[in-house]
């Protein structure tokens, strides 16, 4: 394929958000101010699981200032569930934090004053913190419906795996445990609702705008249409902002003040709203001695705490993400959810991948230095080829992950470091089926008379540059300076559906119903060039803001002029994108994510970090390549974050540590001096210009490279994470009293 | 044809906006409340003309709560000019009303006590307030280019004019003059602006928002896309609120205070805002003895007072209007436009219709009595024939006048009620070149998943129905239930390009646009159900919000999950008019309007009443009757106002009545007995369904078939408006002292 050269692709273009961020000019959610605009509050149950037997708001109700209390008293007639949850506590509350009433009031003074004067008689029950409690025999049911707290198995399978196994030549079984981790966005869920005469007006920080319109609609028996969200910038997403969170709950309370609301959630309080699921993973893997991954069998607990939310997809997605890229002949994965009494989990970059990767990845470097085998070499052996099957329902690997990790291994010198086997160095390499599950973008590029172009894309600019990325993808397909594209921010009566901002789609997805809708304004503009230039619509060429044949020239307000005599009017492009862009199967795209660590190690102390942390990205095509990197390196970071200190810490189902002290994430300190994401650009991605989706899989090779380093320099390997200094050191303390590896490697049984 | 049966279309469906507006819940722009609003006033020139010698704003600056004053110092290096009006007085002032600074402060008290404190040092100019005074020699110059104060001349010819007059067999010759009127919207004008870091966020009530918005891009150095024009409901616009008006004050006030800016006029200050251009016609025709008309000639001025606003578009409407609908081989129309020391007049219902059909149909009355024939032959015999021109530049008339004729003929029992030709009976009819001059319109639909679908269309509902039409025309098209139809407000982010609300043009030119896109969404959605069906497209009906096909059936919704794998993404249908629906000529439609006055006349005091008034207007086919009829009557309810009330009195430039009170508009008990409209639907016009552009044509008529019926009644002619019992009573009173009529018909000169 001739490599087309570009002009704004491919280039590290000024962000279109960046002045205003960086002058504090950036409207989020919560500076929003509307006309006699309420604060809300919410009243959050003191108690894992607890009967509510009644709930008094009269004190509250009297308070000056207060202007609405709301709880499950005024759901009646409703369907008041979204994602399994409730819009406030009905019969029961389920974890420490379940909202239970909610206040509006003329100030956050009034409305954190009538929280203290409800007064709510609970009749506690038996709860269940974690998912050994939830899954323990007599354990209390925390739903009706989920008989032994389990509310999602999903199973993937392939081949016959007990043969498989029987007729592997070694066979490899541990257990890892991934902890439950906070997004932690600079900025906490937030939302403005004006449940007003003509409609409900909302401002949320949503990742998924229409998402959550849909669900208001439903829950308020209104149309969609009815519904108008508009998303400002969002301080930061990671699938935090997925779904409804709590946005009807502020619709709720506006419906009954008749008055704009606004609620932003503190960082406590979010964090008992959403977060990622903690996990255990039994991974068993059979191979060949020459290293042949035979069989894979994986039973893996999701802990998804007192609401389903979408665990079932988390669930499908963790049940192949555990099987890494490679060819598998007999597999059989089964993934459970699990209700405790937690706060629910949800969607977090990279669903279901950290979790599973690590066992994954951890279980590769454990064969391979039982085989005696490079793991690099191991790798290789097994990597899916482009066009191979991961399983049969899926799509091809539409990814050459041989390319990937030949740049690792040279990018991280890895062959000369590694040295004797025994440096603090590990690799690991992946790739998730991401895309989303629904790929349905529809975006309108619109020309105005002032030469002027506007994009209509319903995707959320979270920090990951997506408005940058449609201006420059527009710009090239229309030769127009950059500056004269804009795109407009999400607002549900403005841009055209788009499924949801997430799962490394909307640059794939959206950008490809961008371009679409470009091309078909071009179209438009050279058919209105070739009729005045006399010529065929194939020869007029575009550039720099003109349409242009041989010695003819005219500008595209020209154009407009000419179609519509005078410089009025405008041209609309319209790119419409469904599964047919896959064939109707899933995933929509293959994402990679490769890395090597290496270690520095005090034994002493346990105290473990990276030196070197080199990560490959197969983007596909960088369409801005410093925001690849950025969003490659920071997926890293949060890997380095829930590989060495992340996890949140419950006493008696309270979290102890909801705030940025207690709750360490990864400072720039913490970052290792080599730190850098190598991009693969084979040109073969499904979005414009043949980009792959990106961001996400920079996260999931963090924790098994550190733990194989450390693994290969100490020889413990470690299952559970965080690294926490504690668990090295007692794990380096316990090392001479075991022999060799935790599972020894068996022979097979005779079948 | 075969009249197709509609379901939706020719309906009195309930209006779409009629709950909102009479339970109070329609928000208009004076309504807007943003946060950190301030209020807005201005000061306005006490002098009719006079050179600004200097400001000093330094006391009203220094008044708690006043946050800006601005004046034309706030304009440098600005483009301040827009219709030829500036933002805000330059270095002098032209009529007693011109703003001259604004104010915008934290309340309408604060701002009002400022304006007191504003000092203006003027130095007085002679000053000419009426065209006798600006046209006479050594008058004052009221602006330099303007040269003896007149600022536009149009002509149309055709044929040879002398030599018409010279074949002619008798020549009538007389002056009309119309006096300036003045809309009298229930809402005077009112915008809210924020002049924010992203751009410039506007309300107005505008008809015309898109150029709105471009005039405010313009002097404000921003591009279209930057500046965001919202429009609310209007209470009434009737072509004054074209245009922009005082918008760009507002956004200079914004801009100067950093906080967003509400100011609303009162009716006084909309007063000298806009206008309907005074005027003279001077108008001489030639007749054969038979009543076929040779010549004629028109000398028009109008009086546009201190800008030109669109003076050069009514003057050249004004030099076609009076010919009148009729065949007229030998034609030349002058028309001066001048500026005089008083308020601009702009846009006004029927722009230059009323002055110069007045005279059109005055005089044609004037001939037939002559002539002794009956007004209706003398008319039969004249009007244009489908097809025929007025002028050649003209596209041909495009509707069949002959059949308004018998339609009103009959509908008024003229035969039967003219009798002995002495019944206070007089009869008018025109056809007017209407439309606009630009018929650019584009129009969205989309289908959201909730089988919901949106009508995005920038045309400004301001009373005349125009969302309702747009409902019924895309429920008509997809055979929906209306109420899953709604329509989206003016909002130039979200509405494509509208050239214009007004010149009866929203129904049949946004109209097509609407239906076009209608039609393009239900195209894609029978390509979606003919492959689901296995049958061709042409075989998928529509019918009640479903696909059918012999005996499948799908419901739009089940189109969107067939499209997207789910129930979940939008079909976007696109509809685009251009100057090609009317082959790039003008007008785009031809009105028409005509009627018949019965009076009671008191011959001792002058006063003079509508017994009856029936008028007919040819709309094509009637999308919304009620909406017709109602528009029509209220055409010719505007008309009794000029014919009988209305006049802007002024006193030595002082305007005297700027009220209710003091400027009479009809009351309903101003209404005659018999009052009603008959449509004529011959569905030949280019509107959807054969629809015609209307609601303007009923106001011409009302005032020369009055005159008209008292001249028959009396003998006397008055050709001056209105007919004020003073008027009437002394032109009664010097019946005995004249000769007959006041112009007596002459032979033709020899040439």
């Amino acid at each position: 394929m001739p490599q087309r050269s570009f002009k704004h692709v491919g280039r590290d273009v000024p962000r279109v958000d960046g002045v205003d961020k960086v002058t504090g000019r950036a409207r989020f959610t919560g500076d929003i101010v509307l006309p006699r605009m309420l604060e809300g509050r919410i009243l959050r149950s003191p108690l894992p699981h607890a009967r509510i037997r009644a709930i008094d708001t009269s004190k509250a109700e009297a308070l000056g200032g207060v202007c609405a209390v709301v709880t499950a008293r005024d759901l009646w007639g409703m369907d008041p569930f979204y994602n399994g949850r409730p819009v406030v506590a009905m019969d029961k509350v389920r974890y420490v934090g379940e909202p239970v009433a909610a206040v509006a009031a003329e100030d956050e003074h009034a409305a954190e004053a009538a929280l203290a004067l409800i007064e709510v008689e609970y009749e506690e029950l038996p709860s269940a913190l974690g998912m050994d409690a939830a899954l323990a025999p007599g354990a209390p049911l925390i739903h009706d419906d989920a008989p032994g707290n389990v509310c999602a198995h999903e199973r993937v399978e392939q081949g016959d795996v007990d043969q498989g196994f029987a007729s592997s030549d070694r066979i490899f079984e541990a257990r890892y445990t991934f902890p439950m981790v906070y997004h932690y966005s600079m900025e906490p869920h937030a939302a403005v609702a004006w449940y007003g005469a003509d409609g409900i007006d909302l401002w949320s920080s949503a990742q998924h705008p229409f998402l959550v319109q849909q669900d208001i609609a439903r829950i308020f028996g209104v149309t969609r249409s009815q519904v108008r969200l508009r998303v400002s910038y969002l301080g930061g997403g990671f699938g935090g902002k997925s779904y409804s969170k709590f946005e009807p709950l502020v619709v709720l309370l506006s419906r009954k003040a008749g008055r704009p609301v606004r609620l932003c959630l503190s960082v406590s309080e979010a964090m008992v709203t959403v977060r990622r699921h903690g996990a255990t993973v039994n991974l068993r893997t059979g191979v060949k001695d020459d290293g042949t991954l035979v069989a894979r069998q994986a039973e893996i607990h999701l802990d998804t705490g007192a609401f389903t939310e979408n665990t079932r997809m988390v669930a499908q997605l963790a049940a192949t993400r555990v099987l890494g890229p490679y060819r598998i002949p007999h597999l059989r994965s089964d993934v459970y959810s699990v209700h405790t009494n937690a706060g629910s989990a949800g969607s977090f970059r990279s669903v279901g991948a950290p979790q599973t990767m690590f066992a994954c990845e951890s279980q590769m470097d454990e064969i391979a230095a039982d085989l005696g085998m490079d793991p690099v070499a191991l790798r290789d052996r097994n990597l899916l080829k482009r066009g191979e099957t991961l399983q049969p329902k899926l799509r091809p690997v539409d990814v050459d992950l041989q390319s990937s990790l030949r740049r690792l291994v040279a990018g991280a010198r890895w062959r000369r470091r590694s040295g004797d086997g025994k440096a603090p160095l590990g690799m690991a390499c992946g790739s998730t089926n991401a895309g989303g599950q629904l790929p349905v973008s529809v975006a309108l590029v619109r020309l105005g008379a002032d030469g002027h172009v506007s994009v209509m894309a319903g995707s959320t600019e979270m920090g990951q540059g997506v408005k940058t990325v449609f201006t420059q993808v527009v710009a090239e397909e229309l030769a127009l300076p950059r500056d004269r594209v804009q795109a407009v921010s999400v607002d549900t009566t403005v841009t055209p559906y788009d499924h949801s901002t997430g799962a490394s789609r909307s640059t794939t997805v959206m950008g490809r119903a961008v371009q679409a809708a470009a091309r078909d304004l071009k179209r438009q503009l050279r058919a209105v060039a070739a009729k005045a230039f006399g010529v065929t619509p194939g020869k007029v060429k575009l550039s720099e803001g003109r349409l242009v044949a041989g010695e003819q020239v005219m500008s595209f307000t020209d154009a407009l002029a000419c179609r519509f005599g005078a410089i009025a009017g405008e041209f609309v492009g319209r790119g419409t994108m469904g599964p047919e862009m896959v064939r109707w199967q899933t995933p929509v795209l293959w994402e990679v994510g490769m890395g090597v660590a290496e270690l520095a190690i005090d034994r002493d102390t346990g105290a473990v970090s990276l030196v070197s942390y080199v990560s490959v990205a197969d983007v596909g095509k960088a369409i801005h390549p410093l925001h690849c990197v950025g969003q490659e390196e920071g997926a890293a970071m949060m890997g380095i974050g829930h590989t060495f200190m992340e996890q949140m810490v419950h006493d008696d189902h309270q979290l102890l540590n909801p705030n940025l002290i207690d709750y360490r994430v990864p400072k720039f300190e913490d970052l290792p001096a080599e730190f850098h994401t190598l991009l693969v650009e084979n040109r073969d991605g499904i979005g414009p210009y043949g980009s792959r989706g990106m961001g996400e899989g920079g996260i999931f090779s963090v924790a098994p490279a550190t733990v194989s380093a450390l693994a290969r320099a100490t020889g413990v390997r470690i299952r559970d994470l965080p690294l926490t200094p504690e668990r090295v050191w007692r794990a380096l303390r316990d090392e001479g009293e075991r022999e060799g590896s935790a599972i020894c490697p068996h022979t097979p049984p005779v079948p």
